[in-house]
């Protein structure tokens, strides 16, 4: 028995390849090619090249001498009779030019206790805006100092021959995990002897897949590094849009990916782009459709992104989105704007339509291109837009600038709704490509606000249900693609209810946590119960009756920052967990003002994290219309943009559109 | 905008129907009937019918009075000219006798605390042993009380016309959510660049589903309710097997529902039944196959089940499994069991083979029935079985009851290969039906014991691999549905890694979360770097080749009792996260000795509670073979019946085999 397992052919071999602390994600080696090996590419998309040789002068692997600044790099597409060639021959590109630079890292937490970071010398190139082909596999082969190499193994995938679909709509709901659709559904959906009386729009969607998030080089992703993979099908790096990380130190060099945006553009020039979010603009799951930068932080270079593309470097010819709507005022104003530019000035010289607020979005024309532009920083959430609307008030967040109060907030059905009205009459011809994004379910499951998190996850849903009905008013539901996924997911579940009323009336912490009932003890669903009897719904929208009910949910997410919990709703606006005792210390206590009736729980994170953090968790995605049947099973999230692109017909096999 | 929800249609009426303590689960009104409104039927698929009516003498219904003895039960199909029938005539059932009870109950923690139950006084009758067999829908109505009235509305879905499986696997993860398998993938399966160079089994499967597991009268499942979903195709009470739960206190006279396993038999009297497990073998999910009582610890009432089906009252004819495999050899030694008698005795009079180790169970035949019991309690982890053999030793848990080590124990693999071939060799003709159970995904994520959980679902995994090739080297690969599912979730996720060296080191309990690393500082896993060179996995076959690396995961569940953490393997043994410090006080604290060098976090779960538990989550459903199109998107846990129940072609329009 026991030996059975220790028999047979060695599968792992040891290799640097699982660092935490890593001198360069993707470069284990000293040589480093970027796309690296196992990169996967659609045929015809663009990408930058970069390649670095590096000389660690201290640390672990410490050597003599300088980084060789006379590395060559061949590419060979394998097969008989494909020898390597000259990447200046094999793409017909001029030769860059050497560039040279140092930078540091810190090899572990002690190392960076201690302030010892290691010292690394580069040589590197840059070759810019090439593309591959053929479908197969090319073997890119990187020699440095004398004989070392570095091989990456690239892959173009087979090209598609048919167009399968005329329009995607691509909901996002930013950080939602199958365990908070099921939560969702239960504070939603009324439920007789465990038979749920009414269905999700998501849960009707004949087809079912699941796709995994972790990033290149750490298993954690973050939103940015997801989004790139989704819209690019690479993988990169935390905090990195559109683009590979490099070790240089301009957010702005490092080498790009074109994105399913730009493509779509590029193969058909006619065809419709449209980007929501109920996040501030510059963030990064729109960003990603049209920036290309290592920071996600480069707010202004994401806005100017979507207005010109990109201006430095060669890259492909990108105009613009058809349909800009979201929050983020802060990034278009020319007080915080790039170059203090008016953005708006900017976007209505190129025939933007400009709304500042729901009203206007409404009478917006639906033959221009339009910007939508509702707050300062991110949009207000569902349930204090439409439960507890006064915390709308006093926010002094108008996206003129003005301060004040941008009340009349469109929802993401709203923005949604309209983006399909502009994009199915300007591309009734070459269709379109939408994305939407459920920003908030993201960001309150950050704060531990659940209900909110749930809230906007239920606006989602009443979103795919609105978008199905728009689309088949149209007549395009049988053109169009419906994919729902997130591009990541938090550590959230509910265990069983808590009996508010008992909890609040115990003195003490340990007493308070008796309210809890789990297994049998649960109960059922009190969200469901009409209090209110002024409370009606439209037929098929569903939310809660009662955010408030004695007994509510016992939720909860793996990781947490020190808090206090009294499983209540939040009435006052967003939750915020845990503050610093003293501000700048990076030191989070409990927030006693955020549950002053609830119990103290220290967290688990580092107590410099003042909120929760992503998960792992594989995350799911629901597809309907043609070309449905190709996102099933469980795969890559890189195959999301692949699939895709093979259901548009998007891998071209020769140069088009310089 | 605030308004536009507010209009329309009402969807939800004020109720009783949500109750977080109830009076009798499935019974909101003083009339019960079970099965209750909403249930759906098998044709022909045999059940007990229970009528209750209910008199509050005290608690917030307090009514005047004798519950009533003269209830009436009156049985329509629903459609033109069905007149409701009296029950008798319906089913052709002799009038029952009337029963009379009373029961108590707390209506919430107040009256809990107080000690303050509310009586009730019962009428009751139960018609036993009856069906439906035309599909469609049903009206069943009580009236007591002088003319008030309970409806049940009972569907029996249609019929399927051919059989379009040979042979099911039906695999259960216990307590396996889709956040586990990423794990699972995570720390046994090599990435380069964000690729993956090896698929986990249930990964390759084609169809993707999800399961929505709550209960009857609670949104949190036990396993007792979850397998009888998936066994019966009705919802039903935490602790119960195979009946709905009356307020009787028999627990064996609650109405039973006949079950996948009973019903394959009874329609192909030669089809093959198998059940294995790695807990012991009375536990809820092998027992939910053939037990039917409301109360999964009467472990003898189950042994008994397994041997001769049900004693009481008339029911189906069953004369037990063709394999049954599994741990718990205390409820089939005398000094344990039902009525004291030696079932291995009675199995082998019965033509069972019987087998206590693993060598015993490979040479067993093939041609009889088969009995194993491979230790008392529940059989051991993969993770002792194979990386800490040492925790095999002085466990005293022979299964002949000798007092020596059950040191030769099957894995879940060696006993599921083992029954497809006894199944194979005996029910060539007719087909067979496997449960095959991965108990201790379950029972170790209780203890916080995440490594020997994901141990567990990577040996689940290895076992559905090894089923794959099996089936195929008996040609039966074609004719076998494979499934793999759970029956509940728990709120488990991976949030990063640790540095376990540095959480080692640091003295203060807040500096030891600074060893925590989340998003980019997650790195790469380091489970799948080879440090002992002997380690050798046969082609295929992944697990971790080190369990114990520097970086471990950051890893947890969303509701702890207290413990101390430092993310480390116990090396020693399953985990063991809290204590009582006064025995019997049911008042638990972190135990030191679970952790030493980690650091403490209290819990947020009531302070009785030692383990974790449940959660709400919908569980991944992987389905691959003839009828696998069955298994996509989103449905309820009682759909798995009625879809396997459809690829068996198991409905019947007329009455068999009585």
């Amino acid at each position: 028995m026991k030996a059975s397992w220790i028999a047979g052919v060695a599968l792992f071999a040891s290799s640097g390849l699982a660092q935490t602390f890593q001198r360069l994600g993707g470069c284990p080696e000293l040589g480093c090619i970027f796309p690296p090996d196992q990169a996967d590419f659609l045929a015809g998309q663009y990408f930058d090249i970069r390649l670095e040789v590096h000389s660690p002068v201290n640390g672990s692997e410490a050597r003599e001498g300088e980084p060789d600044p006379n590395f060559t790099f061949t590419v060979a597409r394998k097969g008989r009779r494909n020898r390597p060639q000259k990447a200046t021959d094999f793409f017909k590109v001029k030769e860059p030019e050497l560039e040279e630079w140092d930078f540091t890292w810190f090899e572990d937490l002690f190392a960076k206790d201690a302030g010892k970071p290691s010292l690394v010398k580069v040589t590197s190139k840059a070759y810019r805006r090439v593309a591959l082909f053929k479908p197969g596999e090319y073997e890119a082969t990187l020699t440095y100092y004398d004989g070392q190499k570095t091989t990456a193994t690239w892959t173009v995938r087979d090209l598609a021959k048919v167009r399968k679909t005329k329009n995607v709509v691509m909901f996002i709901g930013d950080g939602m995990t199958t365990n908070m659709i099921t939560a969702a559904r239960l504070i939603a959906h009324r439920s007789v002897n465990g038979k749920y009386q009414t269905k999700m729009q998501m849960d009707k969607f004949p087809v079912l897949g699941h796709q995994m998030t972790h990033s290149l080089d750490s298993f954690i992703t973050d939103s940015a590094n997801s989004a790139t993979s989704l819209y690019t099908g690479h993988k990169t790096t935390v905090n990195a849009l559109g683009v590979y990380v490099d070790s240089s130190k301009s957010p702005y060099d490092d080498p790009k990916v074109e994105t399913i945006a730009e493509i779509f553009r590029r193969v058909y020039p006619k065809a419709g782009v449209g980007i929501v979010s109920t996040a501030f603009l510059a963030d990064a799951t729109p960003g990603a459709l049209t920036a290309h930068t290592r920071d996600r932080g480069q707010y202004g270079h994401v806005i100017d992104s979507y207005l010109q593309g990109m201006t430095n470097y060669s890259w492909t010819e990108w105009d613009g989105p058809d349909v800009l709507f979201g929050g983020g005022a802060e990034n278009f104003l020319s007080s915080g704007s790039h170059k203090g530019q008016d953005y708006y000035k900017l976007f209505q010289e190129k025939g933007y339509s400009v709304s500042w607020n729901s009203s206007a979005l409404s009478q917006a024309p639906n033959n221009t291109k339009a910007l939508g532009v509702f707050s300062i920083s991110n949009m207000a959430t569902w349930l204090d837009r439409n439960v507890y609307p006064d915390n709308l008030k006093d926010e002094e967040n108008y996206p003129d600038g003005s301060g004040k109060d941008a009340e009349d907030q469109p929802g993401l059905k709203d923005m949604t709704i309209k983006a399909i009205d502009i994009l199915h009459t300007r591309s009734k011809k070459q269709g379109w490509f939408l994305m939407a994004e459920a920003a908030h379910i993201d960001k309150q499951m950050h704060a531990l606000d659940y209900d909110r998190a749930l809230g906007e996850l239920l606006d989602l849903d009443d979103t795919i249900r609105a978008t199905v009905e728009k689309l088949k008013a149209l007549c395009q539901l049988d053109n169009t693609l419906i994919l729902v996924t997130a591009d990541h997911g938090h550590g959230f579940d509910v265990m069983g209810s808590v009996d508010t009323k008992y909890l609040n009336e115990q003195e003490d912490d340990r007493e308070k946590r008796n309210a809890i009932g789990t297994y049998w003890n649960s109960g059922l669903s009190q969200y469901t119960v009409q209090t209110d009897t002024s409370l009606r719904y439209s037929e098929g929208v569903h939310f809660p009756t009662n955010w408030d009910p004695r007994y509510t949910l016992f939720q909860g997410v793996t990781a947490n920052p020190d808090r206090r919990e009294n499983f209540q709703v939040h009435k006052d606006g967003p939750r915020t967990p845990a503050v610093e005792l003293e501000k700048g210390s990076k030191n989070y206590y409990a927030d006693y003002k955020d549950a002053v009736s609830g119990f103290v729980t220290n967290g688990t994170l580092p107590v410099a994290e003042a909120q929760g953090v992503h998960s792992l968790t594989d995350v799911p995605v629901f597809a309907m219309g043609p070309c449905q049947e190709e996102f099933g099973g469980v795969y890559n999230s890189i195959d999301i943009f692949f699939s895709i692109a093979k259901c548009l017909n998007l891998g071209t096999d020769k140069a088009q559109r310089k």
